[in-house]
């Protein structure tokens, strides 16, 4: 099987810079046989990507894309951490909370950004158990949030 | 000690059909000895046994209904997973999201739903660490949503 | 290094007494490697130090504190599932939910109150992973709970 990084290449795309640690925490910790991710924003290139709730500044479309890039936040957490995504098992769990209007109710949808980048990256060790919820807001005034746990 | 099945025909359910896997993700994993479950919401026969938020169109005994089978839901999935709910030592862990308006405020008693079945499916090993949270908005507008962590 | 509790005097705290049990979960369980505590409310002496949202009635620097003895009763709940905080040899991961106002976007801030005081009690050991996220409304109305993993 392809490494996770020729994959990626594969999509277009490359494990960005690891955010710097703030403060008291970190962007991932491993114990035992898993690595736990902070929560990631969809920061690229130093920014938000976009702003806003998911319903209503934010479309479903723009919401799926900040998916995927959280996703990919959280691989170069993972990186950042066991030095070699190849040594990544299986991803194990994967929440995403999605800044909604009251009304919009397609957090599935919107997770899938995730989930899919994940599989692709990853084949069957990508399938992993998934919540998706509605927040009001987030961080920085993001639309999504995504941390992960996989097995090393 | 009775089989959790037959504890849970004696409150007059069973374990239903375990939802179908949905995009690339999954009913629940097993990493190390832990089984981790998707967020299930309260489908019933295929359908949401109720939509909205509580506090609002949703009463809260109507919750706690959803809850418990939300949790059953989750049994469903574990069992799908390992095969037997004879295999679970203990119920590590359950998170209950909870669609809320912005004053309701009883978010524990509509996790109690939850927690109480597996406490009377698991006896003493169904006792459990819990976060209940509120939300603003939950997928396909479900007013609970519940994933579980079991040792097994 | 000295013992955590040591640290936690040198900042005038102490340990508090654990929420008592309720109903089917308790405040931690332990499983494997990891004792997972359940969502901490900022209780002190048996009451809320704040009700109400972030961002509106509850201000950012209370919030701080509600966070940091939300951080504080979780260690509480570790202390009373393992006997002894110096058995801790990682804080591994914090979820911070933080009942917000819409517009209110400071949700790390707020959760630095938990991540600090564990990076003073436990130094290196205390760096964790973290989500930190926005809800609409807590339990009892209270503007902040915290859940915590640790490595034993």
């Amino acid at each position: 099987m392809a490494h996770p990084e020729e994959r990626l290449a594969e999509l277009g795309l490359t494990v960005p810079e690891v955010a710097k640690p703030v403060a008291a925490y970190v962007p991932a910790v491993r114990s035992g046989i898993h690595v736990m991710t902070s929560g990631q924003l969809p920061m690229r290139g130093g920014e938000l990507m976009a702003t806003g709730k998911v319903g209503g500044a934010v479309s479903p479309e723009d919401a799926v894309a900040c998916a995927q890039q959280c996703a990919l936040n959280a691989l170069a957490a993972v990186k950042a951490e066991i030095g070699d995504l190849a040594l990544v098992k299986r991803v194990v769990k994967v929440v995403a909370f999605v800044s909604s209007t009251p009304d919009f109710t397609g957090q599935p949808q919107v997770a899938n950004g995730a989930s899919e980048l994940l599989g692709r990256v990853f084949g069957e060790a990508g399938v992993h158990a998934r919540s998706a919820v509605g927040v009001p807001v987030l961080p920085l005034d993001a639309p999504v949030e995504v941390e992960i746990v996989v097995e090393v």
